[in-house]
């Protein structure tokens, strides 16, 4: 097998792992308000790469020495990371904000349960996802400190100071361009927040000292951005049948870009010295990064 | 000064000392994404009645032996159930659920700010009231289990088996007529759970044991209930004038209540035996009840 090919196998069986990790934490499908258990369900089990829980876990296995009980910790941090990623898209979906009715070929959960249930649905995945991380403390008592930090930071960087936060301003800037330092600041939270809280609970989680985690802050934060920057350049260069969705969507809707700011092709060299320098910073944290290398240039080089 | 007096100055005085609480864990208001922080003070300092937070504060008293650092993980959950509370009033009165554009006479938040950002601040405050609550591990330590136990019971009675799940199946057979069991299983999970969660974090913060934890949910739950069926009553006795808000809504929109379902006479007979059934059981608890009792009455028996 070549070595891209064994790296395709070995992400898909990382992704299935994971999807059994997601379906164990879904709640049962019961009792009146049963709908809105299927509602959680169906947007969360919606399929994609999982890169969230991903990123926390390999993050995690550069640290960890092993231990059952820290790996169900883990698992409960995964999940609500998850959620916590889907109640994003399924509010994001909504009539009042992008109205998408479609997502990955799927129709939105709004427009299969109802627009009420579509904001109940987004309101019990970030509520779940916090009950579903607390569980981390019958796990793994012993480790209620590094428990503690991962549950802050998944806070931190799921609200106003992060996720949340780059949402409100993107809302409130379309429309009208905007400078590189307001651009910055919406990637750096819409995108990069979860990307940077998902590698720094896997290290909190795994035993990591204050340095490390900063380092994999700082790698996620280079991922993350050199993650979006690239869905800039797509949205130029790729077509409607390699993404799925309609391209030229941000000259349509007048955004501002790292293309309309810099051009294709310096947008492209600002993806190689973004992705280059999370690459090289991995070198300095311990473990086998091989794997980690590999899932960031996909994720950055990738077409669609 | 008489006895009604008296209480109501304590009252006013014990809500100013939460008004004060919320407004310190509120987040400043700076950032490009500064709209978000003003959005959730706007909806969080509409004022009313603290019932949540007083609740939780009066029952930790109740056991507490006084201690600045545990007293400090309590504000921390008194903010974040109020955060709770408040987010849920904000996507309750959006289009797509309630569409109400006053709530105790000001603008609701979507009216003001917009309903992308009325979305968005719903979430934020659900999302804040979580980081919020987890700085009580920073403030007290050595309470780490009392406060992962609050953390379980906060999330629990928030979520799809508390108050959303109530919401949706409230929303789902909004226009039909309901079975008394439907009916029951929503007025415990809207309006009771909450009311629950506030008395049991209170508790267990304030280090009451098991038992006690699970009689205070009990009175709470039968303070809820009566909360809600006085509230059934009101709907058809009171008057535009007094409650601030329209009358006879629940027959206008086809509603099942206790009215419909046993008549006024017999919903009075059953909030007086659930509000005695309280004040009985509030005699189980140690510490001083005089206080809470009173509230208890005035909750129920208000004519507003």
């Amino acid at each position: 097998m070549s070595l891209k090919a064994e790296f395709l196998d070995c992400q898909k069986k990382k992704v299935e792992e994971i999807e059994a990790v997601l379906r164990r934490f879904l709640p049962k499908e019961e009792g009146y308000q049963k709908m809105i258990m299927e509602a959680m369900a169906y947007s969360l089990l919606a399929g994609g790469k999982r890169l969230r829980p991903m990123l926390m876990k390999e993050t995690y296995l550069l640290f960890s020495e092993g231990d059952v009980k820290e790996e169900m910790a883990l698992h409960a941090f995964m999940a609500a990371q998850e959620m916590i990623h889907t109640y994003s898209l399924v509010h994001d979906d909504l009539p009042a904000m992008d109205n998408d009715d479609y997502r990955r070929g799927r129709k939105t959960t709004h427009v299969v349960f109802g627009e009420d249930m579509g904001i109940l649905a987004g309101d019990a995945l970030l509520n779940y996802a916090f009950e579903t991380a607390a569980e981390a403390f019958s796990y793994a008592p012993s480790k209620w400190k590094e428990i503690a930090e991962a549950y802050r930071i998944l806070g931190r960087k799921a609200g106003i100071y992060g996720m949340i936060g780059g949402q409100v301003i993107d809302v409130k800037e379309t429309g009208h361009a905007v400078s590189k330092d307001v651009l910055d600041t919406i990637y750096e939270l819409k995108t990069a927040a979860l990307i940077e809280s998902s590698m720094m609970i896997g290290a909190v989680l795994g035993g990591a000292g204050k340095g490390d985690v900063k380092i994999a802050e700082q790698i996620a934060k280079n991922v993350g951005l050199a993650f979006q920057i690239q869905d800039d350049i797509l949205d130029v260069t790729g077509s409607m049948k390699a993404l799925g969705k309609p391209v030229h969507s941000d000259e349509k809707n007048e955004k501002t870009t790292y293309v309309t700011l810099y051009g294709v092709e310096r947008a492209k060299e600002i993806v190689e010295e973004k992705s280059r320098k999370a690459v090289l910073m991995l070198k300095e944290l311990p473990g086998e990064h091989a794997y980690l290398e590999q899932l960031f240039l996909q994720l950055i080089y990738r077409e669609k």
